[in-house]
């Protein structure tokens, strides 16, 4: 057990301070760590270091706490803690923990005076939801098939290779969602996700052939502004999903720009000859032409002002609660052009002034760090810290995988406990605190396998209240309530099974998902509490969400196994309250001891950390 | 031992780059390591994964060599492999070595595609000078002391508090250079580092009152032309010093513009209010206003364009070779404004359009990587990765200290070795290979202690043998080849003490330098050859510089003791060339087994590596 410093209110006086704001930020110690000669908190003003002593606020329940008041110079503000003992040693303390050596700039804990994420982010609970594969109004028999779709019936399989990949036509649509919108409240969900729907040449829509109106196989607009009032009715939240990468090659952008060069539209795209007929896209995919954020008029159009794309759906009538943004690692980026900061700064700062209380989460589903220090996104759709390791850890050994997340392995790699939690604290660490909380952990989503596919037995609970108890926002895509698996991102795009809702293993399946759900929209401190890692073995990981209120234990087991954790390490551990699992928490002289007897999630509730402020 | 990969020949076919241009890249993987069921070269382009087949070229000397081919998409390309074994294990390879789990960007290999540094860099050993403390020449007898100054006689103790510090005037010249140069010749070193020239309020000129001409104090023009003559003559190249961050209180055009608020140098500087009477600074001192790089008139004049202060020096009548620019790290940095990059590119521009022979080295002590990545400093002035670990793990235990270069310790942290490389790994690996072999390997410089003052008993051969061998430029500042101590930056400014050269200690200790100075630049390899460390001990450190035509095997050792390698791990060990030192070096069946019997530094020729291409 470590010092350690998180960025919740235990830790910080002030969350989202403005440029030039003092912060208290506070260090805890434990007193069996060594006597304490010092302690500074470091900040890097404008890339130069500046140390403040921080004062010794007292000690409680085997802590030291120790607090210092920085002033948020730079708009990104990195801080660690320097800790010198009695004994002439030196420890640094920062977002990966601590290190007896000196530490890199961007493994700093971090402070953004950058307008924050809506109060409502970090505690929300997102379901996305493929709206071909959702639900069917009784309107949509009426509808025509699309000219690109193949019709297929609602229990037709998924054709996982073409001609039906991407265009199999299931006629979901938006009033579809809600006729459901029951399921989704008995699910204690807080907010949708819808994949796009605009107008396109495919099922997934992601090849927009304009931004200006929901496709008419959808519903239309109307629908849209059904859903939306349907959902915010139940309370719900609502986000979109845009493409600001590229856009389809029918959209009506590029088909007045290609091969007419003296368009208005001409400064949209790449082109690669005079006559404007080749052009670059995204992985030289034709049907996806990229666009090119220096132009102007794009920027007016898409992304800058009331008028544009990126505000309009978030105004009357429509009124949708935010956007995901679809390869935002990618946009604005070729050869020697970056434009991302640009262009994803512009975005933000349209939503703020068409509805401030938005969200904004960007795709990059590897090395999110860089592009997310809070001056756009709010939080990243990234695999990284937690999809991919929890995969790794969760999966039968063996399992085969064509493609593991876009990496080349012939079977998804197997990972201990102790590789999990060095990969998550890896991809975490260079996310601000506020970044971390507004991050996806999807355990699969429209684009991979699912989840349970290869999961080991009773690995479903484990993996699912993990995304509900670590740092972030958990994200159920639409089916795994089900029990459903695929085998690749199209697979996955099965259409709910809605007659099976009653059968005893799919209801089980539901009320599993519903109670981990509950458990976290119930207890605040899973949402915004701070997070120390209590015990990380092979099999068995222990950790705790803390705050002044309350705070929350939490086990997480692949097998059966037991974890002996110090008894000053958790305040209260002996007034534990179960709140969901079977695991066993005793305390005696030898410290606080967790038995589990096999793959199992387990929660309790302990008291709030007390602070020795008189 | 682990598979490896630098940016060095033998591993990377094209280390200077142009955009969209292919180049080819080498792993190499102990046969021991494991059988290779696949290598991957992943590239990053627009920031999204690229996986690039390598293939067997062949195996060698136990190790297998696996290349890619991969397409330089940004200017920035990185890079890091996949290994697969054949037990379904995954390692991944970046600039901090081997990682059985996922890693981050910023650690990946890289490649550039901006304008390189000149040939004559990363084989540079820099001589640092302190222009008023190194030499007199006659004619300074005949100047006035400066306003500013307290007249020292040159053997005078410096005062290392004020009303002496910073003022005491000891008259060293430009022409007290050109007297030396023989000294210089005799050491080896090859590139002359002025600190400020220009006149200024103070001994150490980093507070400039014009950047329009030299001193004459120091000689005025004329004495500058002639030393860059003298010097380039011998074949020493010059670079002078720059403050982009701030000018002094007594510069021109802050004199212009202060409580002037319609002068045209007004925008050169930040004002705190409407007269313009006070003005943000260097760390709050007064007599440094830091520059506003906003202003366009600023740029023109200083940094843009042939007119600029930054072109007039690198041409006639002054050719100086390149600049080293102070706190390059805070320039153009405030609140939130983030200038800095611009400016650096800006200067380098400048430089390429008036000589593009040029070496720009940039000041930034702290973790210099996220600025140094080739698009501006070719180099850094960091004391990271070496000066400060190389002091951790040489000090004389309990040395004390009251600011550890900026650190408050109030002792100089004790390394072992392990800590000296975890240190050393952690701050280069963000670094492209470029910008490492352009950086600055100091023991100390005019702003610090000097090494030998807390050093371990035969430290100095053992610390500075380290800087003429680890990658990167060796750097001596003018006295430590006189065994001069200093406590503190200003105590280490002490003139150097001419008359004391034929002192026998004296004499062998320019002697050791001199010789390391040669084992330098008689080896190519030491200047651009790969890095692998062999052994990493609390003591005993073994490292290999590695070229095709020739390596190069060091030992570095504290304190006596012993290193086995495994003789596979070294081609061509039992015919190693004694270069330097003494340490034993025996190759049976066991391995290569070196024996050190005290603190020493040695070196040993090798044949060069061979590849299996044919």
């Amino acid at each position: 057990m470590t010092p350690h410093h998180d960025g919740s209110p235990l830790h910080v006086s002030t969350p989202n301070p403005e440029l030039g704001e003092s912060v208290t930020v506070r260090v805890r110690i434990p007193e069996s760590f060594g006597t304490v000669a010092s302690v500074y908190a470091r900040s890097n003003p404008d890339k130069e270091p500046r140390f403040d002593a921080a004062r010794l606020l007292g000690a409680a329940d085997g802590w030291q706490w120790w607090e210092a008041v920085i002033v948020v110079e730079n708009p990104v503000h990195g801080y660690r803690f320097l800790i010198d003992l009695a004994d002439g040693t030196h420890w640094w303390l920062n977002a990966t923990g601590l290190s007896d050596i000196e530490t890199l700039d961007t493994e700093d804990f971090k402070l953004l005076a950058y307008p924050a994420a809506p109060d409502w982010a970090a505690s929300s609970v997102i379901y996305q939801i493929f709206p071909d594969r959702f639900g069917r109004s009784p309107a949509a028999d009426a509808r025509e098939t699309p000219e690109w779709g193949i019709p297929a019936a609602w229990d037709d399989p998924v054709d996982q290779v073409g001609p039906g990949r991407s265009h199999q036509f299931y006629g979901g649509d938006l009033d579809g969602i809600v006729l459901h919108l029951d399921h989704l409240q008995r699910l204690g969900v807080t907010l949708i996700y819808l994949t796009p729907v605009f107008p396109a040449g495919s099922n997934h829509r992601y090849d927009a052939s304009s931004f200006g109106e929901v496709d008419e196989a959808l519903g239309g607009d109307a629908a849209l502004v059904r859903l939306v009032e349907a959902a915010h009715d139940r309370g719900f939240k609502v986000i979109g999903d845009l493409t600001s990468n590229h856009s389809g090659d029918r959209h009506e952008w590029f088909r007045a720009a290609h091969l007419s060069p003296d368009a208005a539209e001409s400064s949209f795209y790449y082109w690669l000859d005079a006559e404007h007929g080749s052009y670059t896209s995204w992985f030289g995919v034709p049907t996806l032409p990229k666009f090119n954020w220096a132009s102007a008029e794009l920027r007016t159009r898409f992304i800058e002002g009331p008028g544009s794309v990126v505000a309009k759906w978030l105004q009357a009538p429509f009124h949708l609660d935010g956007w995901r943004i679809d390869v935002a690692n990618m946009t604005g980026r070729l050869a020697g052009e970056d434009l991302n900061a640009e262009v994803r700064q512009t975005i933000r700062r349209t939503m703020i002034e068409a509805n401030p209380d938005t969200l904004l989460l960007g795709e990059s589903t590897n090395d999110a760090s860089a592009d997310f220090q809070g001056d756009g996104w709010h939080g990243a759709m990234t695999y990284t810290n937690f999809t991919r390791p929890l995969w790794s850890w969760l999966s039968r050994p063996g399992s085969p995988s064509s493609s593991f997340f876009g990496l080349p392995y012939s079977s998804i790699p197997q990972y201990d406990g102790h590789q999990f939690v060095a990969t998550h604290q890896r991809f975490v660490a260079g996310f601000p605190w506020r970044t971390r909380l507004s991050t996806m952990n999807a355990l699969d989503t429209h684009d991979t396998p699912r989840f349970r596919t290869h999961a080991i037995d009773r690995g479903v609970p484990v993996a699912f209240g993990m995304s509900v108890t670590l740092p972030g926002i958990p994200m159920i895509f639409a089916g795994d309530e089900f029990g459903l698996v695929g085998v690749d991102g199209e697979h996955s795009r099965t259409p709910i099974p809605w007659p099976s809702i009653g059968e005893p293993q799919v209801a089980d399946t539901i009320e599993l998902y519903s109670a981990l759900i509950h458990l976290r929209t119930a207890h605040p401190a899973l949402s915004e509490g701070g997070m120390r890692w209590l015990h990380v073995g092979e099999d068995v990981l222990v950790y705790l969400r803390e705050t002044a209120g309350e705070s929350v234990l939490l086990v997480a087991a692949r097998a059966a196994g037991e974890a002996v954790v110090p008894g000053w390490a958790v305040a209260g551990a002996e007034a534990a309250t179960r709140l969901f699992g079977d695991a066993e928490l005793g305390v005696d002289a030898g410290g606080i001891r967790f038995t589990v007897v096999g793959p199992s999630f387990t929660a309790w509730a302990l008291p709030g950390v007390r602070l020795p402020i008189g």
